[in-house]
């Protein structure tokens, strides 16, 4: 049992799904725990790794949105970036072949992705519209004969300066409406330029993307994807996804305090002693709990299929807010220690940043709920 | 459906228990909504409703936490004063005697507690010791002859003045130990007076009570009280009873602010048109959705017989603090209006501070939580 | 010096300042306090007190912005209620015959409403148009031969049921422009009803107003004021005036908390000495100190006259801001007897509830100050 | 003028001082600025920078606090990682020498420090003692011959890599009292080793140091450190600096986002237009303004000798609990640029953090202040 899980929502999980939690567990703690500090220092990703991801026979398989979630969390209190690595391959690309690709389509890219024969990558967001996406998206593609092709740019796209397969969304000149394409890495035309200098989920190989004339053939554009509302789908998902890495940066986060507090002494005594300390520590048990009970209904309604887009925008905006204050108390708590790498918490402060901005800001899933709830639009 | 249930956690209740759900809701709709705030403002118990909860059939059925918890919700939602008074009667004083009186005393009071032929009350909290119940408890029993003889002074107790039975808790000079006694309305040299200019909660009829000499026979002295421990047990029910509360004035706020912003017309448009609002509308969302996550599991470890004090704890200083900035933030957007208590939040917000307090303040839950996951009393 | 005054910015005030402020501090405690919470449980106004006021020599002499202030400040240290009456009286109705009238005119009224024989209201907001001040504005005023006509309706109006002089705001319908008009109390087709059920500063008189054909002759109507822009520049100096008395409220809350804290014993000492509370107090003091110093350099500003409409909207939207937390702290700290009137701090929370609202809500205050900074309206 | 200085705070430096502040920004403009973020990225000191310091001619100069703490903010504004080096040196090491040292010695290093031929450090906190520094202190000072051997082990000694001259704190085992020692850089049985893998303040260069028998002379003993006091009285007038840095890290991250909302476009127009954007940056500005006014009025107590312990501890727990706010909503606003270095804000997010935790934590602070208006001690 986690420590920070005081209300012991894994014992919801079935017998086997606590089986994969536990395989997942023991493999994050083994393999990816040891090195997370250091391939983040060095924003470099463990490529060793990945065929590791494939033993573990969780990418593509049916399973229960909560079990889903579990491992999202598990993965993320080791190392938010394998988590997002992970989210991205299995999330978005398997994900936007799985609900847009045609029954040929998923057969022949989805068992090779579950293999991790072939990583995927998923390229929505552009330079100039992170929240607009909808309707900011420029990236065009072209009928020209059999196939089509590509213009545009793309931006913080992770796993593409690797990815075998990139999900590219784009829009088709002749009806204006938003279609995916699945584009290989070393396509003709096709750049992924690494972004630099991040001082957040380093170990994320994000690029920016340039398409220029990119041509793909009819074959390999989703078939099922004929507007935007079929991405949304594939986002709506995504954003569950990222609630419950969000409490699994904050069980870290919790962990790493309680560790910290009961050794460090101060006035001669653990400094777990002293009130305001336990303050922080209570704070943070209150955010994980409440956070945990959310994300564990949201789960329900997933696998209800009473799901909406403003459920998991407010699961998003939500534990994304308690976890960057759960990161920044558990840093406070360390106090000097708290900004050094080897005490662990520093990583996860920094990382809970770019959590809580990517799949859509704070603002943006807020505006999402509230014109569910209002029945009011106030993006513009 | 609440309007506030964004992910439709009542559908957790079985059948059996909406339709119990339902009737109340009904019952409080039709009986308590009416005359809230009129009886609100002249600080009077609406004596009349007594009877009528009778008829609801809750009150010392068995039936789940989550049930319970739920009609907490119910009431608070409606009227905290009067969540209150059947949280008094049906979980403090029947939860006394149900936790720790003989077969024979709870076959002797609780059925009339249960038809409200006789209302109860309990004593714990003390002029001079809120937060330090246990030591710095100071009412006094002696045996003498048959019975027992209490002498001391209670303070905020809910329903003192006009209840027929009151749980009184004193220590015995002889063992030191704490023991509840079940003291008549009308005992002679008890006396209980209304503590007025109360600016939340106004609706329950607080009392400071003198106890002077008052005699009690040892069969109303509760024969399963042993120690203060026994005593603890009520509390831990209580206070999730207050979380539930909570959420229920968060699930008020949130439905007098949506309704409010779709009607106000500012700027030529309803203000729920406007990000400001609906930022309003989302973090109010959001900590009621996760607030009944946190409670809803509350109620699967209490009925799984795996509920321990901090996990009560946690949950009345977390959704009581999110109460807080709920309330608050309902009120901002009223903005002028919501200072009128025509507009109802008036009250939530007035009664939100009491509940904050009530039951162990934020500080001293935080302190049990601190301990159990710490290891470390950082009380004194 | 006042407790809450760590930084000593009363030392700033010059002597002659000084002595004011000592005269004014005194008359308060021996007149004011001691009623403050009998009169607001009773929603009375004082009126024995009245002429109080003018024994002051306060209202309308010339002195610094910072003595203004300061002077704001210990009212509502005091009683927020009676600061109202008196920012009301002096700083809207005087403020705006001082600004907009013609010499004539402030010869005429200024005199006896610095003697507090007259005293005056000022009705701009409109039961429609809380925010929208401007646009929203409805009541009207026609030329009709030598004077007006006034027709409309106005809401929240303070003093208005016993005020002698209510400058009111209206548009002219041939020109479509704002003008200023000072109605006495008794003019035919004026009417006040006082808004009832208030749960802060009810010891205001606030009334909705109905102007049903009240004739104002052209003498009486404020000769300077020609446009929206005209009143706006007695909103601004409110503004300051109003984060003052945010200032004074939190004031009063740290004082309350100080007191109580060392007074009152847990676990065998004064709650003082614990962490969890001197969090609280401290916390209560950055932000009185901090507070202190905004206002304090926009009296500044104000002398210089380089104060412009953002100033005043950033010092009222943070100090009131503040203050709400600071209330909301000192009650917590008093626990269950915070919320007995008794002990003061009841008051200043829900107080503390109107002053964040009024003189523009916060939301209102930060789209003036965000159009300044970033140069762009967001107010649609 | 600064554009988050909407107060124009800066106008109260004298014309004199203004000269300073401009020659001292258009220098950090010109040459910190542009390696700034290059510098912190590789964790390395721009020592080709020290000498430059020296033309600025502002170290050891006499001059209010008002311009030394504008300076400092200014310094912050830029880097404060830079503002720490001249912190540390200008500010810790040469003021104990200034505050502690006889005429002689002040004669002797305060001329050359203040040309920067030599640099500073200075070494009071230990690996094992943060927070409890008096009592906690461990390194001895043992008296031998004409001189004394110093043992034990400092941390987080910021410039200690290469600085010629360190402030060395020590108990002297003989009557068990703090006293100061100046030890070159060089002396044997010294060695500082630079701490590696922070997330914070990169270009900063802690260490960790080893001192194993190290000899001083008697004469390089500060001859007016006689107690822990004399420590205080620095460490009193540097945690107002770091206050001072806050604002200057809060101005930085304000202008980084106005300028960014500015430029930055979504759904078709500047996101400054947009309300939660507005409410962002104006939140910034409030803290920033408020806590300005603090510093001011701070410095002003200072230069009047009524300064104590309390106002420093408030000011740095004040100003650092903002800057973290102000530096998270800037990241906030800028999304996922806000991750990447280049784009600037990322390095003040990462420095606040430092800031925050030295020279005392929030809860130390909390806990002097707290000590001096309860008079209760509240650190055990």
């Amino acid at each position: 049992m986690l420590a920070g899980d005081l209300y012991s929502f894994e014992d919801l999980l079935s017998e086997d799904e606590a089986a994969v939690v536990e395989r997942v567990r023991t493999f994050l703690a083994a393999e990816v725990a040891p090195i997370a500090n250091d391939q983040w220092s060095r924003a470099a990703f463990p490529s060793q790794l990945i065929k590791r991801y494939a033993d573990l026979e969780i990418a593509g398989r049916p399973g229960s949105s909560l079990l889903n979630g579990w491992l999202a969390l598990e993965m993320a209190r080791v190392d938010a970036s394998m988590a997002t690595f992970y989210g991205v391959h299995a999330g978005l690309a398997m994900g936007s072949i799985k609900a847009c690709g045609s029954p040929d389509q998923q057969e022949r890219w989805l068992p090779s992705m579950a293999a991790f024969d072939q990583v995927g990558a998923f390229a929505l967001t552009e330079p100039t519209g992170g929240s607009d996406v909808a309707a900011g998206l420029r990236t065009t593609a072209r009928r020209d004969g059999s196939g089509w092709i590509l213009n545009g740019q793309k931006r913080w796209i992770g796993n593409a300066t690797f990815a075998d397969l990139i999900v590219v969304w784009a829009r088709d000149v002749a009806d204006d409406q938003v279609k995916g394409f699945v584009v290989p890495g070393d396509a003709p035309g096709f750049t992924a330029t690494k972004i630099e200098n991040k001082i957040a989920l380093r170990t994320v190989q994000n690029a920016d993307i340039v398409l220029d004339g990119v041509r793909v053939p009819e074959a390999d554009r989703l078939q099922q994807a004929n507007s935007f509302k079929d991405t949304a789908k594939v986002l709506r998902a995504t954003r569950s996804g990222v609630a419950w890495e969000a409490v699994g940066v904050m069980l870290a986060a919790y962990e790493i305090a309680l560790d910290y507090a009961k050794e460090r002494q101060q006035f001669g005594k653990p400094i777990a002693a002293f009130q305001l300390v336990q303050d922080l520590l209570v704070r943070m048990a209150g955010n994980v709990t409440a956070s945990l009970g959310m994300c564990v209904r949201l789960a329900q309604l997933q696998d209800d299929g009473r799901y909406r887009d403003e459920h998991s925008a407010l699961a998003k905006a939500y534990c994304t807010t308690r976890m960057r204050e759960v990161a920044g108390w558990s840093r406070e708590l360390l106090a000097g220690n708290g900004i050094v790498l080897d005490y662990n918490i520093g990583r996860f402060v920094a990382d809970a940043e770019a959590l809580y901005s990517y799949e859509g800001t704070r603002e943006i899933n807020t505006l999402i709920v509230g014109r569910a709830v209002t029945g009011e639009s106030a993006f513009v």
